[in-house]
């Protein structure tokens, strides 16, 4: 059992928190700059305590998890003040690790790869979380935290993290946008958008069971021009820079089988 | 029970073959230009005669299914010899049902909305099938046929399907691509891509209980531009085509935020 204290409210710091507790761990604190969303938080935790200040020498957590905005990191470390027990984690995607190195802390980061909203739960066990740290010691003590929420742990430098979180924006990011003009096409003729469940579920199916360029289907790998010069009319009078995403993405299809012919 | 025949052998007729089977009615002929598939396919039906001529005015069919590539639709129909009785009607979710009015045959359109691969079955009970017919009488026979073996059966106009593939080709095999993309960006580091299912499963379900823009997350929506510029750096040395795929759905994923805003 490790003595937790969480730097941050919002979603990925509230999911945690559940988390961690279930496991058996404690959350010591709270933090967040508005007083009202570390107590929203704590309440909902054994003993935790919610503050507004970045004082925490006096604290006993063992570690410090910073789940904030990655545009707030860098002024709340120059704030924030640890006991000299405590090794500090930020949550990450994009952020190096060193960062840290100005806490004269042992360091490391603990990156869940989900996305997280309000008031929907989770399943963590198979989350992947992605794991660096400073030192053995700490990777260890990462390993132990990480395994007891998840069976999904990986040692993952800062480098290999930036390009995850890349292919993540990609991959689900982008995509979300993509159901977003699905979403604004369907709308105006009153199909919902949750016939295409079966579709997207099947396409996502598929897409996991094998390389996704195996099952691309369409009309662009098709080389279907009429059919795109069709979509692209229609598309053009929902919005130009749709058309263009649509000529692009048709683009990058064709060079990706060609490429793929090209080496068979 | 009706006689249907089948005109194709490939993905989509294999599996409406089956399904239409299990639900009573009874598949007379597959035509295939290559007999083979034509045989192959007919073997796993009750008694269905394979053919590779499109001479069917012997045929017994009340209804036949078109399922073959929209490119090779319009040479079929000159060649395609109906008996008096038959209805017609084809799978495609982009061409006209017009195109079959040259056969003078109650005809119409049978689109189940889906992405059929080989081996893999398909729950058909939640598959939309969109239907269209030259009139009401022919109307009644797709309904029949399409809520045995669906649940979701809607009556969609040729210009509305139009649209529904284009949103279906955006939102599945647009966002296959980017996956794809993903793929490629985390193959070099060895991350299998199955890591992304809970977060990918997890964007979907999201998306499918909201607008997809109310979920939308990532740097492009939170105006991140250092998180930008260091994805458009790492992503150019994989291919300046996602390079710009980025920078155009970032900044599609800036303006629907802020037409967003502007609305409330």
């Amino acid at each position: 059992m490790f003595r937790i204290a969480l730097i941050g409210a919002g979603n990925v710091a509230s999911h945690l928190a559940e988390a961690l507790e279930s496991a058996g761990h404690r959350i010591t604190e709270v933090f967040s700059r508005r007083k009202k969303n570390a107590v929203m938080l704590a309440e909902k935790l054994y003993q935790a305590t919610p503050t507004d200040k970045l004082d925490f020498t006096a604290s006993k957590a063992d570690v410090f998890i910073i789940a904030v905005a990655d545009a707030a990191l860098s002024e709340l470390l120059h704030q924030l003040q640890l006991p000299p027990q405590a090794i500090v984690v930020h949550t990450s995607g994009t952020l190096s690790m060193n960062l840290l190195a100005i806490l004269n802390r042992p360091h490391g980061v603990f990156y869940p790869l989900q996305t997280f909203s309000k008031h929907k739960p989770v399943e963590w066990q198979r989350i992947p979380i992605c794991l660096e740290a400073s030192d053995k010691a700490t990777i260890d003590i990462l390993a132990q935290i990480a395994s007891d929420i998840s069976t999904n742990v990986y040692a993952i430098s800062s480098e290999e993290r930036k390009q995850i979180h890349l292919a993540a924006v990609i991959a689900c990011n982008f995509a979300n946008h993509l159901w977003h003009i699905a979403w604004q096409i369907l709308k105006p003729i009153g199909i919902p958008f949750h016939l295409f469940r079966p579709l997207l579920q099947e396409t996502l199916e598929k897409a996991m069971q094998m390389p996704p360029h195996k099952v691309q289907t369409g009309p662009a790998i098709r080389g279907d021009i009429p059919v795109m010069e069709q979509h692209l009319a229609l598309l053009t009078a929902h919005s130009p820079l749709w058309a263009e995403i649509y000529q692009l993405i048709s683009q990058s299809i064709a060079e990706t089988a060609a490429r793929t012919v090209a080496k068979t």
